[in-house]
């Protein structure tokens, strides 16, 4: 794997990213940072010290000769899907873990940076700086994971509070055009002089067809429009998994959304409040986002037609669902060790989803990343662009 | 139901028994007591407003003219099971509820408290001091249940935490001596002028058969022979439902015991060590009670014939299995309305359980007490009798 | 464990007995003899090799030197919970094997039955003679269970066939009593000479107080009263495992009945019909017996009370639910080896039923015999007898 | 969907495919076709049936005006996932159909037969033509599907039965070569002028980069190899979901393999018998494939590679997993009603298998065929072929 660092790493660039991480859990408290209320959230408290293990176990330890480690026992707490790097907690038992607390882990934070700053003033190799970078792009990542998180601890509150963080989504581009791409070779993956992913790499050609695709998302009120059309009870519109999804789980609606006194309403990360029509429809499965197009007699876009395309329309606010498993491209290979474990073991039973979303990190919006989910996933925030 | 007193109500009796909640709690944190680690283990914030809501809404808003209700969601999370006064939290979730926070549900009960402080200080119709009589008594059951669930909570902390709560063992009798009592008529249940639970009632008259008991409950060193002995492995000792439970759920010893390096050590409140020999062997299910009566070829008392020899043996270090169901008495009648849901709902698919634990309260040690598990549970303070 | 026999063991009885079995099957096909719809039904096809190698396994091979075994499989197949006998199929498994088939089967019993006879011709040990008394007993309950299995089967074909074979059940008696019994001490349990199953030994005395008990069963009529005045919505009549159950299963009525254009049916062995208002309810479980009885603000009898009373009615269409949990008589000991596992190790979460069915066999009916299920069972031929 | 017939459509063709279903199932009892081991698998009754009923339903009812239906409730048992058709009996519920029998549906069977016979003999539309050879190509699918499941129930049964009707798998080539490809624009999907499904059609181009690709399976010996050297321990070769998998259901080996006294065995429809070393692995999953190939430092091809390097060896011995997801190809429009919902609901969570199988009948070998099974499913006859 080629890394690119996305710019200089200094202390100050590593503590800006570092804080963030905090100032996104400012408003919670030590019990909304420890629960778990389904296997797919992690709680808060271990989104922060999984993030600074990362940092103590791949650069620190190895590299810092003076360093020491803060609880030998986080390694085995902290440690997420590596299974390179020993036993970890199950995932599903993330939130029974009571003990370190908010404050362990916050001065965990604390010790760590203390001396990862200490370990920026000195000369470091090229290799060592790669690592540092994928330690920070690794956090960003989970920042937003966790505010998807938080937004699922939160939402499930009977008094639905709220977030003291920013994540706001503005109202689509009310003039809808369908932007017409041509038939031909294209070239598709990453091939600058900056950091991605290992799975943006293996540029390559790919041939698409004509096609045409959206200049903006999908809005609330066409969502609501398909809601009460009857689109969650005809299942010629759905996938048959799809179909069995919404039946075993009794979906009707988007994640959130509330129909009440015959009002649709919604919980954001600032509160309890009427739909607001012109937002792009979010909180929406893969399944929800194929049966939409299906009523629409469009299409979702493949993950090739939306790059090409997205030179030509503005993304952002919501990631958004692909007709694209994700799948390595040509000549793809995985990095060496516990690094490489990251991207390709997921590569099956997902979908992909382009652009980034209000929760993603500053940087973390480029045409080629590859995002992906599960078709049933929709905790994460989703929409949807059609093509045809 | 006709309910006596247990002492006069005094506020200062009042305060009294609602401290020693909050001193149980004294040295956990904020995630210790929000946890829900599995479903039959509430986390003790929802004991502590649980047991606050019943003087709440069935004392002083009915009774008290000025009381302000604290929070109006709060009967909505914090009834247990009483189904005659709404809708209730499923108890598998109370998990998740991250707000209130501690700090709230110490407000809360501070509110109460105070309140029903005031209340006492005035003149008071006997039937309302009957309520709060069995809102204390409620009070000291969750106290027991608080300390069966913060030792779970702990006990599977891979840190081992201990709890500045004292709730020792003792060593057992090392004199063993079977009591021999003789065929005949005995009285059985509840027939004295002092409090007592409606299942106690229907003081009624019993034939038994000659039969012996121990003066004294099985040890550690024992249980280690019958485990050693290859209890667990041969289906000749145990009930059909016994050995699914064992073969399913892996279990070879005892709830809190580990074998590191060839020695026996398990979890108590103050701390991971080796076993104690002489003390009474803890944490087993019914199941394993019977097995191990078997294995000895013997068998566990009935609840009547340990009422009977109850006079002549010392109890209270840990409630002790009856191979008898637990059933109602003859003329047994429920109370009326949400206090009379509190025992008799419970009469199928449970075993008896008689005397009591070094985690009782005071006051709730009596000969017709009766308490009742399903047959797998393990998590609270049980022990073994024999009887032949 | 003392066993007399039933009646002298001649070949000719042993053959009727055996027969019997077969001609329950008569009017049923390869597929429905194979089929098992749910973990507690067993195939038929079953039954019918078990209770044969039952004979195979207990007396031929080991008392009739020149025996040749069928199959030596069969003792895999066929074994049903003797763990003492080697492994076993999983009972959730049965239904799986298509071979041996319904003809191989047929074949096994004649070629066991015809050895049985030749050696019941010669001189046979007392010892043997109870094991073969035992075997017959057992394949007498398995001809009861095996008319639940099939009604079981029948019963989930939509094209609802009938069996050819006369289980029905004729009118209670219009003129409800109810018998008084008095105080004092009863004596309970087997005491004849005539054959008896090892739970109802440990022949005891019990004191019982005043009690009332009902002449007849509860008839159709009344139980579609119930259902009507919404005994099945209304948790104060339920015990907690009781209205889990319904609520869970959405149970609204006893197995095999449907309302269908507001008008009450069933399904029984003689076909798809009207629900007839006379006849004893059956197909009800424990917790739904419960509930009846507490909606009429009576109780169900406890098994002592039921058998002391029996002289009084009359009794035999239907089990009868008793508000006891199935354990042990003082001084029951169980039987040495396989055939001890037959009783001991369900004496726990089941709960006692008494009298017999128009399914049982001749001689199955008597006063001292228990009969268990688990409190969610339904499909077996169960009624409600109140008492007060 | 533009429907070209594979072959004209006379009454000796269609007979011809039809009577292949019955051989099939020769050498069954009724027994082995009622049975339904496991939710995927299906009774081969059920086969039977339902794909006559597809001619009964979309032919016979509505244009041979003298048509008797010939048992309506047939309708309701035998459709399966059509949802357009009405209810239908749940996939985990068929095996507990007993009625109608084997004998019923072969009646069945001969009925529609002998109307189909009369209707080709007049004069018939094009589109019904159409829907005719669907019928067709729909039974014969069905009949490698057949195949599966009986592998299924007669593997599963303990004398390990044969079937008569062969399915024998012979050798690979020894002689491993890797055949390379240049990168360029290559087409891909059907073109010509005979039948195909509509997951075949929307021809259209890819961009294919250079590779190189086996001219052989995966055999028998290299497999062992592959799980001797700990390829089943080792979690680096396999995808998270796949590890999973092999963990949570203890998969160390293809289905149908056994080690027994250290020799490597397998079930096959000619009987038990020693792994074959030269012939090639099957039974293995999407997961499996992956894992293997990651282990020789290779990888699978993907569908387009696939059907571009077909011309260059030889195939259908086994379906080959491809490292592709099941999606549409552009410009896919599903058929209208019923028959559309054959192909396009399930692509979702599948991925492709190229080729054909020993079990797959005349006819179903093409290039462009695109089969389909989650990445989970190994009961089919399932291969790997190895690309770099």
């Amino acid at each position: 794997m080629q890394i690119a660092l996305a710019k200089p790493i200094t202390s100050e660039r590593f503590l800006n990213i570092r804080n963030r991480t905090e100032q996104i859990c400012l408003s919670l408290n030590s019990e909304d940072v420890s629960v778990q209320p389904v296997d797919f959230v992690s709680p808060p408290k271990w989104h922060l010290a999984h993030t600074t293990w990362f940092f103590e176990e791949f650069v620190l330890t190895k590299n810092k000769s003076d360093y020491k480690i803060f609880n030998k026992d986080f390694g085995y707490y902290f440690n997420s899907y590596y299974n390179n790097v020993g036993e970890r907690v199950l995932r599903a038992n993330r939130g029974l873990m009571t003990r370190p607390t908010f404050k362990d882990v916050l001065d965990y934070r604390a010790h760590v940076n203390k001396n990862m700053a200490q370990f920026l003033e000195g000369e470091i190799e090229t290799e060592i700086y790669h690592v540092i970078e994928i330690g920070l792009q690794h956090e960003q990542q989970h920042q937003e994971l966790l505010i998807y998180d938080i937004k699922y601890i939160l939402g499930h509150q009977i008094s639905f509070p709220t977030l003291d963080f920013d994540v706001k989504l503005h109202p689509e581009n009310p003039n809808q055009q369908f932007i017409k791409i041509e038939e031909g070779v294209y070239e598709i993956g990453h091939n600058e002089d900056c950091f991605c992913w290992d799975n943006e790499l293996g540029h390559h050609k790919v041939y698409l067809h004509d096609f045409e695709i959206s200049n903006r998302l999908v809005t609330n009120a066409e969502y609501i429009d398909f809601i009460e059309a009857g689109g969650y009870r005809d299942f010629n519109l759905w996938h048959a998994d799809g179909w069995d999804w919404i039946t075993n789980n009794d979906i009707t609606q988007p994640m959130y959304w509330y129909k009440v006194s015959n009002k649709w309403m919604y919980y954001t990360l600032s509160g309890y409040k009427a739909i607001e029509p012109d937002r792009p429809v979010s909180h929406i499965s893969f399944y929800e986002a194929f049966a939409f197009a299906q009523w629409k007699d469009m299409r979702l876009p493949t993950e090739f037609e939306w790059e090409v395309a997205s030179k030509y329309f503005d993304y952002g606010q919501l990631w958004e669902w692909a007709n694209s498993a994700y799948l390595p491209y040509p000549n793809y290979t995985k990095a060496e060790g516990a690094i490489g474990e990251y991207n390709g073991k997921f590569m099956v039973n997902t979908m992909v989803m382009r652009g980034a979303s209000a929760a993603s990190p500053q940087g973390h919006c480029r045409p080629t990343y590859r995002n992906f989910f599960a078709p049933d996933n929709r905790w994460q925030f989703s929409g949807i662009r059609l093509a045809k």
